[in-house]
């Protein structure tokens, strides 16, 4: 009885952490956008696994929204020192699991087994996969040409104005094959799509060859939650680049990019009118994350949802 | 003027950092021994050149005896948990200086233009060149066979007991052309041996094919400092090592290791009964470098004796 649940990074990994709490162990099935992923400073980073990672082990770093907590800034205060690249902060134990990652990476070891054993260690129960053990990486068409992920994300936040997303490497890539196999399994019980940024987040894995057809095949529900409440994005740029791509911000937006994939949504209460035009079923709720008792109450509302369209 | 300093680790950076306040700046050339470095982690590490550099630019660690002041250990800590090899340990800080480098290696920078551009930003006044920008990887035969030199030096912590050393790589390394050059300028005033271990820290440069003829057709005096005081090493395991390979642990023995390739040699008070049939002109002085002031009385000893043998 497995919930599949499709995350990119902060936003998502709060719902998959309340959805980690409320569904028995080992029931849930976390898969990850690796479009973000990148090299730096010689090191394979996978910035959405890690945050679901520390999201679900309860390491994560609850000022900065990305990184761990308890986290010293030694290396990078060091670097920035002797002249090496600071714009992407990298934490002294967050570079523990880059540094690890990247040696058995170069080993032959693929990202599903490192990530499989660093959850072990990290002592999580929920699984957590990449969408996809071949690199796909996330381009950003801007004014000033195409530009990679992090480039327009971190270290230019996100300013330049957006015309156009490519997932290089996504249509030759593999599917996690154990992603695909809940996805055909009459056994999952739901496929929740996490309140991640659609172009950025979700789309990526969409682009995957297979992965739209098996949604649109899969038994079970597939319920999207809203990442615009009241016409804002929680955090990052949804909301900006929703616009800037010619569509409206808003819970409805979304919703319509989504489309027939989708056949429940979970949007919050202040987008009520945003949603008339809706043809997946609408459950309105509480979609603001702030404590963990949000997060378990709006896993409960998902999965609730998720109950409904079943029968 | 310059004054060619070679070095291993420890022992050799104190007196390297002695000449280095003694000498006008600019004078002083440090060669650094490069058969201890390996990758480990992914990461290109050179332990001599770092343990010189950061000894030069006043940011050792002074109770490790390596790394870095001020030192956090997040990294390896976290590592640690992750299932990550925590044998060699490496801090925040120190990290930084390694993965900048393997970042430059790899984009194709040598050793001599990376150690030159982190020793500006370290405001290091002398130059500190690798002994070569090839590779070249000290092993030692051991009664369990060959392993490499950081397995024996610090995994093992130089307990098994040695029967032969080999540098690979060395028969077809070119000697960093820096080093050469400063080698055949007849105004180049002193080479110094570093007290540093001779057959781990010096003999690998001198296994550097033109290095031992230029030695002996260099104009300047060669001095060798004693690594051995009371028949006994400092730090580490030159004693040891010098009884396993048959020879008697002294620092007559040490000189007689160089033989014909010194000039001087300044070795310890205590030692003096050690090393009369030595045939090199020996200076007797206080080679225990405790503080800076040892440090710099032995340089200026050094000099001093050099200044005596190019009259």
């Amino acid at each position: 009885m497995t919930v599949v649940a499709l995350s990119g990074g902060v936003g998502g990994a709060k719902l998959a952490l309340g959805l980690s709490r409320v569904l028995p162990e080992g029931e849930l099935l976390v898969v990850c956008n690796t479009g973000d992923d990148f090299e730096h400073l010689g090191l394979c980073i996978s910035p959405d696994i890690d945050t679901v990672m520390y999201t679900l082990a309860g390491v994560a770093n609850p000022e900065l929204g990305w990184g761990r907590a308890d986290e010293t800034w030694s290396f990078m205060e060091t670097l920035g020192a002797i002249g090496g690249e600071t714009w992407f902060r990298l934490g002294d134990r967050d570079l523990a699991v880059h540094v690890e990652r990247t040696r058995r990476l170069r080993g032959g070891m693929t990202l599903s087994a490192i990530t499989a054993d660093l959850c072990a260690r990290l002592s999580i129960a929920a699984r957590v996969l990449p969408m996809s053990d071949d690199p796909v990486r996330t381009r950003v068409r801007t004014d000033q040409g195409w530009i990679d992920f992090q480039e327009y994300f971190v270290r230019r936040r996100c300013e330049p104005v957006v015309h156009e997303l490519a997932f290089h490497g996504a249509s030759t890539a593999r599917a996690q094959p154990d992603f695909m196999a809940a996805l055909r399994d009459p056994d999952t019980k739901a496929v929740v799509i996490c309140p991640s940024n659609p172009f950025i987040s979700i789309e990526p894995i969409l682009a995957i060859p297979g992965v739209r057809t098996a949604l649109a095949d899969c038994s079970a529900p597939v319920i999207a939650v809203s990442p615009i409440i009241g016409g804002r994005a929680i955090k990052g740029p949804t909301a900006k680049m929703m616009a800037e791509l010619g569509m409206t911000p808003s819970a409805g937006g979304v919703a319509r990019r989504y489309d027939a994939l989708i056949d429940g949504y979970v949007c919050d209460f202040a987008d009520m009118d945003q949603v008339a035009g809706v043809s997946a079923k609408v459950t309105l709720a509480q979609t603001l994350m702030s404590t963990l008792a949000d997060r378990e109450a709006l896993a409960r509302v998902v999965l609730s949802a998720a109950r409904m369209l079943r029968r």
